[in-house]
């Protein structure tokens, strides 16, 4: 936005200028995202080159609203933005900000800033933000940073991604069995600086320095000093480096931990994982599986129009490949529905429900595959329950259907027709919903992906295939 | 299972028991979900009324194992499970119990030692309980506790379910502005029984009980004695305890919160949350989702085959309602069909495609909406982004369509027909897919909850009405 200083009705100077805390009220709405006016303030002050101003907004940011503002705004604002953060906000703010978005940010950020704002973080959060960097710039920020720090970097990458080994800070409080709480305090307060900067437990390892045990922080405030560490701490669930960040999740949702020891295969302890951590990849495999279910690829926050399609159009095209097939029965039929072209406005309705009972089924089956809650133990038991549902939902849809085909088409034959395919439609919906996720479990797949194209093939392949064969058996 | 004694293949007496640790190892799978192994073995001890069996196969479960194993039982194998455990176990074997089970759970609990597990739990755990209780049952149990932990439950109930007053816990660790972290620690190992058993930081508070920082455990316990907490205090995100626990949730997730303040109106500190208990929030909320976007209630892993039905024909019966609606557009069209039945063949291809576009759309909406990645301050560029998307896709789509509609019915009119009406389908999907969501947001709706059934309801009427409407101006 331009202005022109003599304009009398450009009023920007007449503002008085927002107190800091007004401006913080200001930056988010009730709900505690970003507000539209904020993002617009701060693109007027980019606009503007008002540096001072520009300050003034980003000061009144947590590093968390900074990296969601990134989200709001094009590249060039980014660019603008970013030079204004000094390295510990820097810090904070890129192990927040999104990985889509990340990658793009990085490219604005000298090397030498980032070396220093890298040394802030801790070693989790710093080898994601290397992970992202171009090979030319990632050289170069390794060159620049301290042998430590880029050694700790090198090993997390080391491990496989959504791994446990990648999701871990190095850094950890351990501390011999047979101390006490005391000589524990003491270590802590030597200020020895490879310690974490915020921990929740102390775990108790044995000489091979393997877990056998944790002490939680709080424990050992409470606890006189003479008091040996062995008798406070509480048994630990060691996660292997190897696990799948899925079922760190889990095994952290499940006993409720706050953190855990991260060990590698010898038992011997490498690192832990913290509660926090957790809560970004519950969110993540969420969402994945919310896509997944609706037959799209993740493309990214920041995505433009050709990334999307890339992620869209090839289960739309996998989806034109299977309804072709599934359509392919309705020409197999084409003189009947010559005869009698009811059958063309009704059949849709018998695909569609079917379509949508088999959609809930499988909603439900893969939910419950993700909480465990389904499996070996109880599957007789649920595809039996879900038979049993299929058959009662298609009873009372082909109850009301078939009383409004007669009311329609004043033709019994074809209420019975309807009736009857709707129920058998309805059935093979709620077995596949139940069965196509559960194969896929079985195959190591994962359950959410690709089950809801098989379904609604499926139902709709079922849908024509059960109306226009009964309609050919007892009408024609 | 019945067995003979005097039966000499019955050899169940000859298998040596397994030794306490390789029961613990057989418990569990390699994922951490219980074995079906394991849970047919409860299931042997408790038809063979093997009481000693029992307590040895739920000795080597954690309480929250226990709690999943009721999931896997009938509730006559739940009462014999119960009976065998201790009072310590139960209280944390009821908190992990999912609220779908413990209604029935605990109906086989007596009075006295529910009351004794309450006295053993946090505020928010014991009025979950409470809360699952019937009224005569309540009452019992409440009048078996002492005052002071009946009134604490009340008050938790006085909350409104989903906020952050249910969620919290009532006992916090609390300090004033002035002291220093000797004195803290003083007061800590004082050991008054009030304390959280397990707690992440320490409130700094003013005279009036209002919170005006938090000091981490981990930095009292590496301070100086004589450091003034003001110094180590960190700024505190503070709860209003009538907050939803979708926002409390967003919050925890943002800035990365271990546990947070929740004070009352007047800004008075009434008690915590803690992360542990985000995490179950955050995995409910997004399995509503997953439910919701797939047109399902929940009806709770226990429901029964007429509580399914309950949770889902609702949704079929409107599914079927507005399909209704849309194929009367084909009744319209009857005509048409009967001069060029090819059309009652293509029709459903140019509706599936536009019901699945339109559902990634929505997906990835619901998604973005409730990462708040999606606000007003980029709306109107994402609508735009989705047209253009729309328009790409349904072109691509209409490309590939339109050459194998003319080698299966040779009909060059018939091939461009069906690509105009993807191309408008699918446009229009993505644009009702994107609007739908947002305008229920606007309208402070859940925009999870019935988007889909109205994007479905739009691509079947306009796949069916562009398709037709364009044949019969096209072709006849």
């Amino acid at each position: 936005m331009s202005r022109d200083p003599a304009d009398p009705t450009d009023v920007t100077d007449r503002v008085p200028p927002e107190a800091a805390e007004d401006l913080e009220d200001m930056a988010l709405r009730e709900d505690y995202a970003l507000a539209p006016e904020f993002v617009a303030m701060v693109i007027d002050a980019a606009d503007r080159g008002d540096a001072e101003r520009l300050r003034e907004l980003l000061d009144a940011l947590h590093p968390a609203d900074i990296a969601d503002l990134m989200g709001f705004l094009s590249p060039d604002y980014r660019e603008e933005v970013i030079a204004h953060l000094d390295p510990e906000t820097m810090a904070e703010f890129l192990s927040e900000l999104d990985n889509e978005i990340r990658e793009e940010v990085l490219e604005h950020v000298p090397s030498d800033a980032l070396a220093k704002a890298l040394g802030e973080m801790e070693s989790d959060d710093a080898a994601d933000v290397v992970d992202d960097l171009e090979a030319d710039k990632r050289a170069q920020v390794l060159a620049a940073m301290p042998e430590s720090e880029r050694i700790a970097i090198e090993t997390t990458l080391s491990y496989q991604d959504e791994t446990a080994g990648r999701l871990m800070q190095r850094e950890v409080v351990a501390a011999p069995q047979f101390w006490t709480v005391g000589q524990t305090i003491d270590h802590l307060r030597s200020g020895r600086d490879d310690l974490p900067e915020l921990f929740f437990d102390v775990y108790v390892v044995d000489p091979a320095y393997r877990p056998v045990g944790a002490a939680a922080v709080s424990q050992l405030l409470r606890a006189a000093p003479a008091t040996p560490l062995a008798q406070i701490m509480d048994p630990v669930t060691e996660i292997p480096v190897d696990m799948d960040q899925e079922e760190v999740a889990y095994i952290f949702d499940k006993y409720h931990l706050i953190s855990a020891p991260v060990v590698e295969s010898g038992g011997r302890l490498v690192g832990q994982i913290t509660v926090d951590d957790i809560v970004g990849v519950i969110q993540e495999e969420s969402d994945e599986d919310i896509l997944a279910l609706a037959g799209v690829s993740d493309a990214g926050r920041d995505a433009g129009v050709a990334g999307i399609v890339r992620s869209r159009l090839p289960w739309l095209v996998l989806n034109l490949a299977t309804e072709t097939v599934a359509v392919s029965v309705i020409g197999a039929f084409q003189a009947e529905i010559e005869k009698l072209v009811a059958l063309a406005v009704l059949m849709p309705i018998v695909a569609s429900l079917g379509g949508n009972a088999g959609t809930q089924t499988l909603a439900v089956a893969v939910r419950a595959l993700a909480a465990r809650e389904l499996n070996a133990a109880n599957a007789a038991r649920i595809i039996l329950r879900e038979m049993a549902v299929g058959v009662m939902n298609g009873a009372a849809l082909a109850a009301v259907m078939s009383v409004a085909v007669y009311l329609w088409f004043h033709d019994p034959g074809l209420s019975l027709t309807v009736a009857l395919a709707l129920i058998i439609n309805v059935f093979v919906a709620s077995v596949a919903g139940i069965l196509a996720p559960l194969a896929l479990e079985r195959l190591g797949r994962d359950p959410a992906v690709s089950s809801s194209i098989f379904v609604t093939f499926v139902t709709d392949f079922m849908g024509f295939l059960s109306f226009l064969g009964l309609a050919a058996m007892i009408l024609l």
